[in-house]
C-alpha cells in the first residue's frame, strides 16, 4: 500500500549507487554540531560525503549556514567536475516549515524565522528542497532503510535530545513544522523542568543526554555519555540501573499513547542510544506490550541507516524536487502527488 | 492548504440542502445503542433521519445489522419514491478497517472480522461506503463542520468511551483502522483498569460514564450522569469538583503529548460532554496551555454538527464512492485523489 518509488536495496557502501537513477544532486544536513554533506551523481551513487563543523554566527545564524554550504558546494564541483548537480537538498534541525521553506526556530543555532530556502537558493543557484533533519532521516528509513513497504511508522532519534518523524498511510506529516515532537510529549508531569521550558518531557529521562546527566547527579560522578550509564548498569552500580530503568520505562509511556492515537506498525530507533541494542529494544518492547492492550502491538526495529540517514533523506528530497514531485505549496507531501506518471 | 471539496455552508436544519448537489445515497451510522439513518436527495437534502435501536444478536451480530439496515433501507424507497439511492454509507464503532470492509473487533456488538461491507453490498444491492463511526463524524466536522479549510484536527467524541478521528495534511488517519485510540491512550500508569484490558487509559477518568462512575464510587450516590456531577460540583460538592477536576486534568494530560507528536490547529469536542461548554473547554484549555512551551497551541473548540455528525459524514463517504472518489484500495483516504478532476 505504500506509495514509496521503487529503490535500489540498500548497501553497506553508501558510494553504491544507493539512490538509484536520477538526478545529479547536492545535500546538506546541517546538525547543531556538524554538517554532513555528500554529492550524488546521476547514477545514484554517494560521492564526497563529508562531515565538517556547523559554523555558529550569533549575528547572523543563518548567513553563517548558508557561506558554509556554498562554499561546500564550491568545493564539490571542484573535486566531482563530471557531475552536474541540478538541485540541492538542505536540511536543518529545530522547527521547520517545509512549505514556506523557513526554520522558524532551532535553539542551538539561533535563528527566528530564518528564510533559509531562499538564502540558500539565492546563494547556491540552484532550486533547493528544504526540510527538517529528522523527517529527512525518517523518509530515507521509510524509502531505502529499516521501514521500506510500512505505511505507518515512527522514526525515533535519540540522542542528545529525542526528536521523531512520522509517517502515516505512506505521507510524512508535517502540521506546518510542529509534529513529532515527541521528545516534548508530556510523559512525568511531576518531572523535571525542560530547556523547552515545559515539566516532564520525555527527553528530561530518556535522551542520551538525560541518561548521563541523571547518572552525574545521582552518583556524583562525571559520565562521559549514556553508554558509560548502561555498562556501569550491567556491573551492578544500582544508580545506572535505577537511571537505566527509568529512561526505559519513559520510552514505553511515551510510546503507549503514541500507539494508541497513530497505530504505527513499526517504530523506528536511530541515534546514538539505538547502539545499545538488545540492552535497549528489550526491555522497551517489553514493557510497552504490557501497556497495551487491543492496540496495534509495533514492532520496535534499529535504524538501517545510521548516521547517513538525514543526508540521505536530503539528497532524495532533492531529486524529488528536480524530478517535479515536490510540489512548493505542500513541502513535506514529497509522496501526495500518486498519479505523477514519475512515480 | 485543505484540499476537501468545497460543501454549501451548514445550516440548522439538517433538511437543508446541507450537503450540495450529488448522488443520491442512503446512510447508516450503527451506534452500540441506536442506529442513525437518513436518506440524501440529489440536491443534498438529508432527509427521514431517525434513530431505532441497534439490534443485537449474539450468535449473528453482523447478520443482523445487515438485516436491520435492509429493512431501513427499503421503508426509505418506500416513504421516498422520487429519491433513487445508488450508493449507501454503512459507518461502525471498534476497530474498523475501512480499506479491505472490515469489522475488526466491537466490544459492544461482538463481531470479530466480520465482511460488513461485503454482506452489506449483498443485502442493499448497492455499493457500500464502509467506515468508522468517529472517523466519518470527523470527515463531516472537517468538511461541513466546526474544523472547515483546517489541515491539522482532531477530532474527539466524549460520551460513554471516548474516541477520536485524527485528520493531519487534511487528510484522515486510518492506520488500518487501529488510529485514533486516545480514549485508550496512557495517562495515568497507576491508574485504574480499563474495560480494555489496560490500566490507565484516558477513558477510565474523562469519560462521561467514567465521571458519572467516579462520583457514585467516591459519594456512594448513585448519579444519572457527569452532567448531574458538573452541577453538583458547581454547587460546592467536594467530591463532584475532584471528579471533575481530574477529568480535565486527565484530558489536558492526553491532549499534551498529543499535541507535540501531531501539531493539530484545532481540537474539536463532540459528544454529551461537550454540552457542558466553558466549564469543560476554558479549564482544559488553560490547563493544556499551562503544560506546553514552544508546541503549536491548539484552539479547542465545540463540534458543530452534533448528533448528526455520523450520520452527515456516512453520506458523505457514499457519495464520495458515488462519485468515483473513494478508492477501494484506500478505503480511508477520502481525499488523497488530489488530481482527481471531480474534487
Amino acid at each position: 500500500m505504500s506509495d514509496t518509488p521503487a529503490a535500489a536495496p540498500a548497501s553497506d557502501d553508501p558510494r553504491d549507487p544507493l539512490l538509484g537513477t536520477g538526478a545529479a544532486v547536492l545535500a546538506f544536513d546541517v546538525g547543531g554540531t556538524d554538517t554532513k554533506s555528500a554529492i550524488v551523481d546521476e547514477s545514484g551513487r554517494v560521492l564526497g560525503v563529508r562531515r565538517t563543523p556547523t559554523p555558529h554566527d550569533e549575528a547572523d545564524p543563518a548567513g553563517a549556514i548558508v557561506a558554509h554550504i556554498t562554499s561546500l558546494a564550491a568545493e564539490y564541483r571542484e573535486d566531482f567536475p563530471d557531475v552536474s548537480p541540478v538541485a540541492a537538498g538542505l536540511s536543518v534541525p529545530g522547527l521547520v516549515d517545509e512549505a514556506r521553506g523557513i526554520g522558524l526556530f532551532a535553539s542551538n543555532l539561533g535563528w527566528h524565522d530564518a528564510p533559509l530556502r531562499d538564502l540558500a537558493e539565492h546563494a547556491l543557484g540552484l532550486p533547493v528542497a528544504f526540510g527538517h533533519d529528522v523527517r529527512s532521516a525518517g523518509d530515507a528509513e521509510h524509502r531505502l532503510g529499516a521501514a521500506r513497504g510500512a505505511d505507518d511508522v515512527v522514526v525515533l532519534a535519540i540522542g542528545t535530545g529525542i526528536a521523531s518523524a512520522i509517517i502515516a498511510g505512506g505521507r510524512p506529516i508535517t502540521a506546518g513544522g510542529y509534529a513529532g515532537e515527541l521528545g516534548h510529549a508530556l510523559i512525568w508531569p511531576e518531572g523535571e523542568l525542560c530547556a523547552c521550558g515545559a515539566v516532564g518531557c520525555l527527553e528530561t529521562i530518556a535522551s542520551a543526554g538525560a541518561i548521563a546527566r541523571r547518572y552525574s547527579e545521582r552518583s556524583g560522578r562525571k559520565t562521559p555519555g549514556a553508554r558509560e550509564v548502561l555498562d556501569a548498569s550491567k556491573a551492578g552500580d544500582i544508580v545506572a540501573e535505577r537511571v537505566w530503568d527509568d529512561a526505559v520505562e519513559a520510552l514505553a509511556r511515551a510510546l503507549a499513547p503514541l500507539v494508541a492515537i497513530l497505530g504505527p506498525e513499526l517504530v523506528v530507533i536511530g541515534g546514538g542510544l539505538a547502539e545499545a541494542g538488545r540492552d535497549l529494544f528489550e526491555p522497551v518492547q517489553h514493557r510497552l506490550d504490557a501497556l497495551l492492550s487491543f492496540h496495534r502491538r509495533p514492532r520496535l526495529v534499529k535504524a538501517a541507516l545510521g548516521d547517513d540517514a538525514g543526508v540521505l533523506g536530503t539528497a532524495l528530497r532533492a531529486r524529488d524536487l528536480a524530478a517535479g514531485r515536490l510540489d512548493r505549496a505542500h513541502g513535506a507531501d514529497v509522496h501526495a502527488v500518486e498519479s505523477d506518471p514519475a512515480s
